[in-house]
């Protein structure tokens, strides 16, 4: 591969593979504040992102591109440290940095970052292939991140939450995304950025099909609540659908694999605790510190 | 293909080709001004930058992505026109929007595009392979595109310039490039961005070689000075270099292709009249608004 240096990098995809790619912006004041996020945060975060999507299509990473825009009186600190972050996730993921873009920004630290994979051809696990009867599973526990904004909301102070990986260093799912792949296990999936419900509805408006989920299995992070796991976004965990018959491990490179609710054939996005008739789901797009703003 | 509305899009690259990969900025104070560039320019720019790249590499365009980021109070005018003026150059090569982000933007219109393209296999054009003795060429005519920039910063009148097409809709030189590699003409090969002198500079650098550029010769746009040629940015025209003994005609797809110089084995960037010695010719960055600024 030809690298930084020419106008446009060169990659050669393996023989008989079809190519994913996808862009995700991280802009600060929208998706990160520099008073909240360290900068090997920002910089690990906005890798993820790009990271989460390949896994959400069953692909692997082949190549990442990061286009940066910088105020002019950033201190090289922060860069050093930003780069710090995304580097060591990629490799982790033995992923290379193959190219981008730099410019002045004229406001805050603007990232996009690029991820390239591929997945042997037509084997990609989309959005849109779910069916009636399949099951739901979710990996991880969900909320956590969303918790932790909640108390950044609420007192400001970063220190004391530097362990929670999840929020600040959340670990892309790619082991049980070729896991999935490898064994034709999941029949859709989706990663959780939007928050549950949110990307729930996206595989069931893309598969033209509905879902029940029982709120007695939802998986919720420990400094969450069950709605923040149903409506908090940047998890960055799989969600996706087996059929019935499928044999899906309670546990997946480490990771708890939880059933959490069944694909239905009407159009409606339900909600059972098992005792009373299903409810409508609220479907709550995430809007990141917007809808934060607005609940504190 | 699958495109919008799964994780990441899908590509399937032609058989024995190589992909080619690049990503561009276009941010609002940077490398635009909402006052002086019609939504419809900053749309064409913005993947005309992109396309750009991937002429350079000798290669031909797959798909296209846009990241998009939005202040909130932005007209949706403004939006629809700047994407009539991004399709509408996508239309003309044939490429498709397969994908992107959208944002929200706390401060002004932010775009990062992605064009990914495919050139058969090792056949893609690169800064790194000019050889001393092979002759230097351009097509069209340079400066243009920065002499709109300095009119626009002496009286900020926007409307008489419109029919200046090639700072507000500069055609990216897809069919010169695919010529180039198709005749095996071009040694190495880059497109105009940041000026003649520093995108020459870069081919001598990644080359490891010199160059001589003949002053009479180099072809000034007609709002341009020879100074703008040499230095202004965003022409989007190709540099390219050839053997002595290639054939290269004078004019390739109807656009005028011009010899102006030869490369050298002394690692020197050289300017002559052909009357004196030739002197050292200073490379300069092109920073889009803030050069002018300072000149102005």
């Amino acid at each position: 591969m030809k690298g930084i240096g020419d106008d446009a990098a060169i990659l050669r995809p393996p023989a008989g593979h079809d190519l994913v790619v996808t862009t995700d912006f991280s802009l600060e004041g929208t998706h990160f504040r520099r008073e909240w996020n360290p900068a090997d945060s920002v910089g690990h975060r906005c890798l993820a992102r790009g990271l989460s999507d390949i896994a959400a299509m069953g692909a692997a990473p082949l190549a990442a591109f990061l286009s940066l825009a910088l105020p002019a009186n950033l201190p090289q600190k922060w860069v050093d440290d930003f780069l710090r972050g995304f580097l060591a996730l990629s490799k982790r993921h033995n992923l290379t940095l193959a190219g981008g873009d730099i410019a002045q920004s004229t406001s805050g630290v603007l990232a996009d970052i690029i991820v390239v994979g591929s997945a042997p051809r037509g084997k990609a696990i989309l959005r849109s292939t779910a069916r009636p009867g399949d099951i739901i599973y979710v990996t991880g526990a969900l909320g956590a991140s969303a918790g932790t904004l909640k108390e950044l909301f609420a007192d400001g102070k970063t220190n004391n939450r530097m362990d929670n990986h999840r929020h600040f260093y959340p670990e892309p799912r790619l082991a049980i995304a070729r896991y999935l792949r490898e064994h034709k296990l999941a029949t859709s999936m989706i990663d959780i950025s939007d928050g549950l419900s949110t990307d729930l509805a996206h595989i069931c408006e893309e598969s033209g099909v509905g879902a029940t989920l029982n709120q007695n299995l939802i998986p919720v992070g420990n400094n969450a609540t069950l709605e923040l796991a149903l409506h908090g976004g940047e998890d960055y965990e799989l969600l996706f659908t087996a059929r019935k018959s499928a044999r899906v491990p309670v546990e997946i490179a480490g990771v708890p694999v939880t059933e959490i609710g069944w694909i239905t054939r009407e159009k409606k996005i339900l909600i059972t605790d098992c005792k009373r008739p299903a409810k409508k789901l609220a479907v709550r797009g995430w809007e990141h510190f917007a809808r934060n703003k607005k609940e504190t």
